[in-house]
């Protein structure tokens, strides 16, 4: 899958990807085409992570973890390609639940980690295992080893994460989020080491959600301290094109939380976290605006269709962070 | 499924099965076919129950509740019809273990058994909302709700059942079997009271392997004796056939235990539990050896190749066990 690695990366250093689901995990998959498997190290969001059918599932682990093993269906935007759902129409014969949609392959994954868990290995170490049975030779990480829960808070009340997400399809109008398990929850120790790393050459923020797959990661307990103490920069790449997020609802999201759902608006968000920022060719009349918060800009074609698209942001952005000075 | 039973059933008073899995499961449809909901109990063995995938696994209950549905697979001989197999190739493709055959309908019973179950439900209570699910009227119950596991000891050392049955394909040769657990076990509290009950007109030992399927169960503390006191006769059928079992390791084990493989062996090893005793036709010659251990008998057609095969059976053994007076 990654034979074209046998030549040598131009890359040098290590290089941290902070991520979501989809989008983040579309950009892992271009990162992860560039470089080694000693090279990166993606830390995934778990937050959205929850116990459906009394199995434990992580969206964003395996949304990146079947990216990156090409497995992921690139039409419906989740899960495996080439996916049934024979498991579910057996559920509802039983009476059991199945608006969380679960496919028969995608259910081994979920079964598989459940039973590892339940006999004591951590979330990473089960991640580990899961990716190296996939053949993936980049380190996924999850963000913490703790338990945290998105709660949407909504005109509808308060809702679980996947909740609005899946069962709502994100038709609640969104009035906050809220992290349950955040204050007792650490950073995960090898995400802290690698953050403090002096042979970290570029952390990337990827183009998932801020509020609900980002903001967890950062909202973590000495996690901005960490970013803005590390000697590598740190790039978002904005999740929002041209008003729109490609996918989920980050725009929607940003509109009801009354921020503009522009790129800039991102930037802004983020604050003083990151140093430089790429935006999309279709918000190249943002750049400026952006720059002037002391940023430093990247325009570029930021829409991944396929595996071209996605390795070519990611030497893209990797060049940008090559270039840009940590701000202070 | 069972509208044919919307005129009232020719028999009087409760039925009670005593099951293992496929050729008990065979027989229990027969039953069905010919009782109503609150006239037929069936309690299966759990002695093969067993934890895989990290679920809990009931092979007996799924059977029995598979039969009754007429979902089970009548070629292949255990789990569901139109079964598909995508869960365990991605599980293989995990690097899990795949060697006990779970389909990707047949996994979502365990995933809800094992999530019921961990929510507090006892097995009764699971498998009663499993049987709701599938428009089983009837009743069917474990054996017991504790746990009770089944070791066959064996020329390979001591196995466990699944190892042995699915995994070793029954080779190994069998010295003798355990049940882990049974002396701590009780006979289900619903099954103690209708085998103590005045309205029971029959019990039905199902043609399921002796040492396996049917021990466990009459090897559960009290349970000989409350077969004994039953007002109700009990009525056993023939697993073996012509030497043979129709499907499973009967007769191998039989042979391998220094015990003849013929139906008369299967009754005296039954003993004085039993009052009657159901041959098939190819057995006759052994019926007078069988009477002249103070049963009653019944020549009959036993092999249930399809649902006509199996009410007839059910038939034959219920008038069977209306004119045959208890054993004192």
């Amino acid at each position: 899958m990654y034979a074209s690695l046998t030549t040598e990366s131009p890359y040098t250093g290590q290089v941290l990807a902070l991520t979501g689901g989809v989008g983040g995990a579309k950009l892992a998959r271009g990162l992860a085409g560039v470089l080694s498997g000693a090279q990166l190290t993606i830390a995934a969001n778990t937050a959205d992570d929850f116990d459906y059918w009394g199995l434990r599932i992580c969206p964003d682990l395996d949304s990146v973890m079947y990216a990156l093993a090409d497995l992921n269906d690139e039409e419906r935007g989740w899960g495996l390609k080439d996916e049934s759902w024979r498991t579910r129409i057996a559920m509802r014969r039983l009476g059991g639940d199945e608006w969380f949609q679960i496919g028969d392959q995608d259910v081994a994954t979920h079964i598989l980690r459940t039973q590892l868990l339940a006999k004591g290995d951590s979330l990473a170490a089960v991640t580990e295992k899961l990716c190296c049975g996939l053949g993936i030779p980049h380190t996924l990480l999850p963000m913490t080893e703790g338990r945290v829960a998105t709660k949407v808070i909504t005109d509808q009340g308060c809702l679980e994460f996947q909740e609005y997400f899946v069962r709502d399809k994100c038709e609640p109008e969104v009035r906050g989020v809220l992290f349950d398990g955040l204050e007792s929850a650490q950073l995960h120790p090898k995400l802290a080491a690698l953050l403090a790393d002096d042979t970290l050459s570029a952390i990337i923020i990827c183009p998932s959600n801020p509020f609900v797959s980002v903001d967890p990661i950062l909202a973590l307990s000495g996690c901005r301290e960490l970013l803005k103490a590390a000697k590598a920069p740190v790039v978002a790449v904005s999740p929002i094109i041209a008003g729109r997020a490609v996918k989920g609802p980050a725009a929607k999201m940003m509109r009801e939380l009354a921020m503009p759902a522009t790129a800039s608006a991102v930037a802004a968000y983020y604050g003083d976290v990151i140093d430089g920022y790429v935006l999309d060719d279709l918000d190249a009349s943002y750049a400026d605006e952006v720059a002037a918060m002391g940023l430093d800009t990247c325009v570029s074609q930021t829409m991944m269709s396929d595996v071209a698209s996605k390795t070519q942001l990611a030497e893209t952005i990797l060049d940008f962070a090559s270039r840009i000075t940590k701000k202070k």
